[in-house]
């Protein structure tokens, strides 16, 4: 089978980056087209990101030579690909319109980017958590007007370190209601170059612009149902976020107090449910998908970044810590890579989820 | 008036350093007396710290020729000095031991160790929340017949951070009921060396031994009441406590969430407690009383450790980003030094109100 | 006597904050006027530094209702004050021609900006090592015609490292003739927002811009002559640097070793040379002049950027280390705060200097 | 074609945690047993390592259960395994006596103890800088008596970084004689748990304990030659070294500043001398050995240790910068990755070589 072209709109910013890196393997796809902004726009790869490549593997020698695009220029990508993932960074609104322009082109569009996070038919996906969410493409399609476009968003990389987590105890029938999280995370979270620092060295920054509602409202939709061709949050469990950034690189960690709605399992019946969890993606053994999306740490002082950040391809989410909390039912500590698993890892992951489910050809 | 002469035990530890540092131009107090590990006992302090004075100011002249006692040896103490603040670093139940003897012998033991925070007639003080639990110090002394001697602990520095800040809502008559904390703590509150720099570089520890359980237990006896020459602890106020280490060398930060018993005040109305709040070491002009025990800051990322750590002295508690939790009443942020208002800062004027309400001579 | 009137332009960047604060109580000095772009003008200080007041001690009181000026705008600024100390940012042209007119208007100008490094009838001051440069003032008002006016440079802070230490060898007849030094700088240095966290966590960055050739040229001019009414660099010490940046936030470490001339001292003499030095501002008595500009460090491993940097009000250089080079004749460790003695501080000196010897009024 | 089996001794220490990391694939070499102090003698290797695991990839599965042996009781080992990997911890002449007693008994003993460096008849080796320094083994087996026995160590981590790009100068017939070094040593280098958080965050250390006497002599041996069955020192190479230990997690940093003897090389010449460079482990295609053992960044900033340290397996050493020096005649930054090149990964590039020269079996 030959592999699918794949676009990158935003190479040269961090999240692209991470993108190529991750790609440049692939099973399934191939990166044929790059784009960024005008400035980069008819310069080779190596030209437009040189001295910014941020990774710490060297540029994959197939990118070197590619011509980098204008991503605002889309007409240009036609024929080229059929998946572009989408990391631009411009305002709000105008990727908005950009990233219904590609899908209009017909383009399967999976974005990095929190502008249509909320648009009611745009499904937000953590693939082992609600992959029943693509259902809505069809009614996107029909709505639209779109034929094989579609366009598909991954949430923010705060949430990554507790949805997945949450979601494997409502499955086994034990609903969160209320959860209080305070989340430490990673500098690389802010694109580069991010914080300074002089703002970090020596110190903890308590605050992330715009962060804590993200937090507290994407579980909300990726917990919800589709209902008439949109998405219905489901209200019934309500977060409270503190988000901090502190002098790590890599890997946010989040420290969790849950309530549960009404019964509650013991402490060995979640270690059960969260080390057994596996999902369609696993099940259908997606190139992406760890293993095990959740693991387990059993030591008393686990998990720490930069020591398991890098689980299982650095898509695991790794939790550990679990214990009665004083206030709520329990506590415990997630963490995921927020540039992999929290950025393009999952956003991949969402488009061979996308692939096998026959929406992207 | 000649100053009280006073004593320090671990005197070559980061504790007893910062006692040293703290005490170097104290107005009411002179150190005469310094005693540490037998294998430093009869050194100069100059040749027992040697290589290992770890303060960012040199060492105090006044110090360096002093002989290091034996802290054992309490006959060696005798007439030296009235007030002996202890920062040993011995197994627990010798601590116990060791300042309940001293207080025998007739001194005022103030001690920063954990040993005697549960004793039942020992009082816990951070002078501007529970001042008056200095009342019990005629019962202590009838219960172990001592006549000038008396034994107080200040408690751990990670309460630091939130206990004045809900104290003076309840004053104001806003009981705190539920509060879900989480600390972010730096590494001096470890003693040196402390955490291992392979350990918290580009990484945080969610974790240290001991310390949640500190944070929960300890506020309910500073909140608690005396009856009948013994702490009762107020068990209305519930605390789940998640303990981070991070990479900040001092200055520990507190995300809260707060819920209250009944009635609950407007944010205004908090900033204005905040703003307004002064106790008994602001009246008393104690000399390391900072002017305002609350700072609130009002930009929204502060405070932060490294900018705000050694506000009025190092003494203050900074507080920020109040505002509504989705899942309590509020939010907030809160900051304090640890080696200083949360040890031999907040130790030293221990010994100051305790010396203005006469119980030290 | 009442104090000098003194402006500080580029007042609300780092250098600029560095001046108010270390100005805040000075003794001959009372700054009466700040300035800075015209995005700032007509801002109150604390409205124009919003969120961006760097340091770790409040805003002293006395700028906050300071209405902020614009520095390209001289004329707002005559009869306000006598002395201006220039921290601005602009393009190096621009500065040339700002400093010279502020000068052309009678104002004395301390400069921080490397613009007039090279100006041959400027003196580049490091106060304790070549203060008998600021002979050419009279040469450089009768060039200029100015009456009052005066400019006088400091030079970059890489270099305050190891000029101290070279020039008291130079004093007692030890010639360094070639020098290779390797600086490990403060991210501070760099300004603010200064290099991403990206870049220097768990990093450090073998670059700095312009930083080489600084270190390697400055030198030459601090120790240079006048003939003329110009300075003739002395070009028998040869320089080669490595400038490093490292994740520290203040203190710049410099591992030197150097070559004699001809003949060399003994190790304790050099020693004794170090710790017995004293210069002209020492002998002035000048407020921010350390009592030891060289403090020799007698322990293994010091001085060390953290607990160093502030000896001395942070106007020390600390050496250490000093033992016998394999290829040259010694070697060292060289510490000096960057942003104080490095920056501000080293000005304020300046000024202090040019006040004791009266050019300026 | 079986695998080799191999013990690693010192196996629950950073090193022989590193070892065990990269042994866990390798296409010649198995790991047959582990052995380590007495307190783990006895344990399985989980139950050793518990919570001490310091590597971000998981306990490979196939050491989990091995029974960890007493390193100090060799005959446990016999005709377990035919090459041992010595990363014990003990005092240097036990050291010595255990390794010779090793050999003794027939093992290949490959060693990253500093003990035998020294020792006339023990090679110690950079595979691709003085391979021919095997030919020693047949005078040392007839020295000890030793038939298959053998003993071969490996340099300091220190000098990793420029001992190659030194040595493939020489090779095209530039000698250098004069160097001076710097170097920015990452914290892995001292072994865990190593340097506190509290010495190394926002700071430096300028002093490493005996790191830069190895910085200064090693290269010396490993540039000499064999005669009449020891080896005679090269000491018409001087070197000067500067050791500091900066908050780095892994990767050695070296500034370095060079003289040649007679003649030298243009800039371009050195980038393609060092471009071209290959060595008989490059030759022999020997598993560990990187493709290009120097690689050369163009980038003005490069090499970092965070962003090369892992280049070509961690392997190769980075070098940029290449410039003039204004006191000798160039200088560059050399980086390599201290725990793998600098330690496990070289020592086994060292028993590979030795098993393709066939003196291990």
């Amino acid at each position: 089978m030959s592999k699918i072209k794949v676009g990158v709109i935003g190479a040269t910013g961090m999240v692209g980056q991470n993108y190529l890196r991750l790609l440049s393997n692939h099973p399934w796809f191939e990166v044929a087209y790059l784009a960024a902004s005008p400035r980069s726009a008819g310069k080779s790869f190596s030209e437009a990101v040189a001295g910014r490549w941020l990774m710490s593997t060297p540029i994959p020698e197939q990118y070197k030579d590619l011509v980098v695009g204008d991503a605002g220029n889309i007409k240009e990508e036609l024929g080229k690909c059929s998946i572009i993932f989408s990391a631009v960074n411009m305002e709000k609104e105008k990727i908005k319109e950009l990233e219904l322009a590609y899908a209009g082109e017909g383009f399967a569009v999976v974005s990095n980017n929190s502008a249509h996070r909320h648009t009611a038919d745009v499904p937000m996906l953590v693939p082992e958590v609600n992959h029943e969410h693509t259902d809505i493409i069809p009614d996107q399609r029909r709505h639209y007007g779109w034929d094989t476009g579609l366009l598909a968003v991954k949430p923010n990389c705060s949430v990554q370190s507790y949805v997945t987590p949450i979601h494997a105890l409502k499955e086994a029938g034990y609903n969160v209601d209320k959860m209080i999280v305070t989340t430490l995370q990673a500098v690389s979270g802010a694109g580069y170059p991010g914080p300074s620092s002089y703002d970090l060295l020596d110190n903890v920054v308590p605050y992330i612009g715009g962060e804590e509602e993200k937090s507290e409202l994407e579980p909300q939709k990726i917990f919800g149902k589709i209902e008439e061709g949109r998405f219905i949050h489901d209200d019934s469990i309500k977060i409270s976020a503190h988000c901090n950034r502190v002098p790590v690189i890599d890997g946010h960690t989040a420290c969790v107090s849950i309530r549960f709605q009404d019964k509650k399992p013991e402490i060995n019946e979640i270690i059960q449910i969260w080390e057994g969890f596996k999902s369609l993606p696993q099940r259908l053994e997606l190139p992406s998908a760890p293993e095990h999306p959740i693991i387990v740490r059993h030591e008393a002082d686990r998990p720490q970044p930069r020591r398991d950040r890098d689980m299982d391809k650095a898509m695991a989410v790794s939790v550990g810590r679990l214990r009665e909390c004083n206030v709520f039912d329990y506590r415990f500590v997630g963490l995921s890579h927020n540039t992999v698993r929290g950025a393009a890892g999952g956003a991949i992951l969402m488009a061979e989820l996308l692939t096998a489910e026959e929406y992207i050809k």
